[in-house]
């Protein structure tokens, strides 16, 4: 019933036709190279003020809209960022929701969860124990799955992202996004394949999911682990991303925890921005040098969440 | 020797192109009614994410760029936003800085402006003995003097805010702003008098400068005190801005701090962003009802500043 094909250019404007009424076209922003400690200035996409504090809520809602929900509701499992996303597009929609999230879920994202009114449900270590617990029980209801990642409707809604970075910052040549299970980025390159505008895709070194993949051409697992693993925490990226991300993501960095932590301090000293660690490691693949834009770059990057303590910030 | 000339279009979109190269165009972003509790969407502008975390450093570095500057540098008294905007923009053009603030300055504010590497002089209960201090200071070294508000330099940059906003946001009928000293709303009033689009001044109970002055037809001194003291405890509103802001305010309502602490838990729940109390207060007289749209209103509220610590925010 799951439909899985790949989504093109056509089904992103589909779903941002689709999702316009519900979430927010987030600003871009210009920071200076001297704000940042970088030769050359970079262009923010502030996704992270996107409603429910991340950009999942582009794929929930492109899926609850995309066909029938039955009376039973939706389930989904989440790291968090995803489970906000469901519940907050299912209490607008006014469908019941379940969420599923493993014991590493920190209380500022289960406290999101239940504030948007869906059942929260916390069991397991990591992400996939949650999403082994979230299948069994959409059997056993029948409510609709959402997949965090590994689902056409989801990779559609989050390459709406992109369609709007496009068009707001049409002249970028790079653009630089976190990568976990795959969804956005696999999204994104769907809709940039082809285009003047080449991916980078950036991990934790504790999560090297989209790295090790493409090292071995085709998805295996990989470890979780770090500061943003509960974001980023997927075992291995999506089946429907990987052909995606193989056309447009033109280099898979990893980055230390440290430059993660450095880098949602600098976005709050520079820019008073609140990125959780996932949000920042796009950020941090500049900060620390694990890539460098070539000559002339003109270098986007997306700031993909902001949910943690707001404290959690402005270091010690 | 200061311009006391009022500043008018041409003055603003003057000192627009002096300080295009050291400021950010701050973005705009639409939040629905139902993620505020309202029965309309609001349009803010996010001035929070400035460089140095307010809008102070239009003024600061149109005052600095439009004269020579003596070699004894710069000197200011703020409650702390201010200081930090001078201090920032006296560290990007080479210039010393002295900055003058109160005891009630908070430990953000203060790091802020050190940080920036200006000396840091601490001293007086409210910025008005601050701003006394830095006076005979500059007598004495005969540094240039950067008003926080009373300056027609400062309100030209202030004013800039407004540029943006309408070139970004044509159709908006109203702009809601905070006002302490009255520089920013001071500044806005010079552009936005005479057009489509009325000034609506919101200022904490606790420091009523606008609103008193506005009642008696004069500036006159007002009580501070309050949640937003520090950002907003002018004695009274500048002599240079009041005839500005008899022409385009059409309002000024008062909140309490009740209302200004829950506006800043709703920017940080609904959309991530982390508004200092004086950042708050304009979107507080939606929250609160001290002021209400008229049917049919476009209504944008202005964010002007996020210097607190980010944990502040989210409430107990």
């Amino acid at each position: 019933m799951t439909d899985t094909s790949l989504p093109d250019q056509a089904a992103i404007r589909a779903a941002a036709a689709r999702i316009a009424p519900h979430i927010r076209r987030t600003p871009l922003m210009r920071l200076a190279g001297a704000d940042l400690g970088l030769p050359h200035d970079v262009i923010l996409k502030l996704e992270l003020l996107q409603a429910s504090g991340s950009f999942k809520p582009r794929g929930a809602f492109n899926t609850l809209l995309s066909g029938p929900v039955p009376a039973a509701g939706v389930v989904a499992a989440s790291g968090g960022n995803h489970g906000a996303a469901v519940a907050y597009a299912a209490r607008a929609l006014g469908i019941p929701a379940e969420i599923f999230v493993p014991e590493l879920t920190g209380p500022a994202k289960r406290a999101r969860i239940e504030g948007y009114g869906a059942r929260l449900v916390v069991g397991g270590a990591a992400y996939d124990a949650a999403r082994q617990a979230s299948e069994a029980r959409a059997a056993e209801t029948g409510a609709l799955q959402v997949h965090a990642y590994d689902q056409a409707t989801v990779l559609a809604g989050q390459g709406t992202v992109a369609l709007e970075f496009s068009e707001d910052a049409p002249a970028l040549t790079h653009v630089l996004v976190a990568t976990g299970g795959g969804g956005l980025i696999g999204g994104m390159s769907a809709w940039y394949a082809g285009s003047g505008t080449a991916l980078v895709s950036v991990e934790p070194e504790g999560c090297p999911t989209l790295a090790t993949a493409l090292r071995e051409g085709r998805p295996v697992p990989a470890p979780v682990g770090g500061v943003a693993a509960d974001s980023l925490g997927a075992r291995q990226v999506g089946a429907l991303m990987f052909p995606l991300a193989q056309r447009a993501v033109t280099a898979a960095v990893l980055v230390p925890d440290a430059a993660i932590l450095a880098a949602q301090r600098l976005l709050w000293d520079a820019a008073r921005l609140v990125a959780e660690p996932g949000g920042a490691v796009a950020l941090a693949a500049l900060i620390c040098g694990a890539w460098v834009a070539p000559p002339g770059a003109q270098v986007g990057v997306l700031v993909c969440g902001g949910n943690c303590a707001p404290g959690s910030v402005a270091g010690a």
